[in-house]
């Protein structure tokens, strides 16, 4: 049965879940959510995921929301991408939802989709504080590692990397984070990764 | 074997895994953390959680962070709080991580331990919105149910109150919201239950 993922381009929470799903091989197609035209704030949606997100994961009988939910899903059942202490990809995928890309799709967000006369100079001064420590936190803990945990990739690394290769600038220079710059190429040459632009529908340039 | 819960009193995410083994009679003691001194920024520390946070739980040669594997981990081993689907109360433990806790937390601590006048008006703006939104979402899923999940109390409760009974003023009222407030009361009235001021050392008065 092909599962369907809810989702659009833009969100790194949906490519999350799609790279989980691409890298471990798993049978799934992507249903475009136009989220910028309020698609996510409808009665239909919100009977879908009453929390009004994206993504959303449906097979068969089963629907499931949050992306660390349905990555948790996914490695359960295909047995990839969950190598290591489960507690240890617990926690990063935790820490991701809070500080990692929790906050950084606020922040690029508000620099790139809000109309430039919309754009909170302060909120985004504060929030870019918020990140760049995270991120700090983020490099430190890959300095002499290959993944986030143990020695292959699991969920730790497809949630932890959720907006780290969008083009939109948001103050995230890979050359300022060597380790992350470093193992965002380890993971970009696994088997089945793809852009995110590449494997889902919703892309700035529709909209231009 | 008695666990330690290196916490404090202020911290709404320590009182996540407090309120989580009060409730299920774990053995527990708590390890005052003077966050508000930096003492989460020691190398000392920073050893122990590479984050830099708290809580940390250390039981044995096992230590555990981010509140949510902690609440896990006691659930699991106690058998307690986990009854009801387990990807839905997973659900909300992602979804109270960030938008729910990890976002009241900010926004208390931005509107009453910064000093007067560094806090950032705009911000506080900016999150307050995205805060109450957020407390709207929890209003109407607890309208017409007891408990988060299921129909008995589980973690997905112990998440989603964790700033909630807190005095300190960050622009939740209880009245505004009347399924979380009848909701607040249910979880206040369960044995073991304890004001987070009552569970952790750390108040606010300490410092006045």
């Amino acid at each position: 049965m092909t599962a369907q993922l809810h989702c659009f381009g833009e969100s790194g929470n949906c490519y999350k879940a799609a790279l989980t799903m691409a890298l471990s091989g798993y049978d799934w197609e992507p249903v475009y959510v136009d989220f910028f035209h309020g698609a996510a704030r409808t009665p239909d949606y919100l009977a879908l995921n009453e929390m009004g997100e994206a993504p959303v994961f449906v097979e068969g009988s089963l629907t499931l929301t949050q992306s660390c939910v349905i990555q948790l899903h996914v490695a359960e059942k295909t047995g990839k991408l969950m190598g290591g202490d489960r507690d240890e990809i617990l926690r990063w995928l935790f820490w991701d939802g809070q500080k990692g890309t929790g906050q950084q799709g606020s922040l690029r967000f508000l620099m790139n989709f809000l109309p430039e006369e919309k754009r909170p100079k302060e909120a985004i001064k504060w929030l870019s504080g918020r990140v760049m420590a995270a991120l700090g936190t983020l490099d430190r803990h890959l300095q002499g590692r290959d993944w986030m945990v143990g020695t292959a990739p699991t969920i730790a690394d497809t949630a932890c990397c959720g907006y780290l290769y969008y083009p939109e600038p948001w103050g995230f220079a890979r050359k300022d984070f060597p380790s992350i710059d470093r193992w965002l190429d380890r993971i970009a040459a696994l088997p089945g990764w793809k852009h995110p632009y590449d494997m889902m529908p919703g892309n700035p340039s529709d909209r231009a």
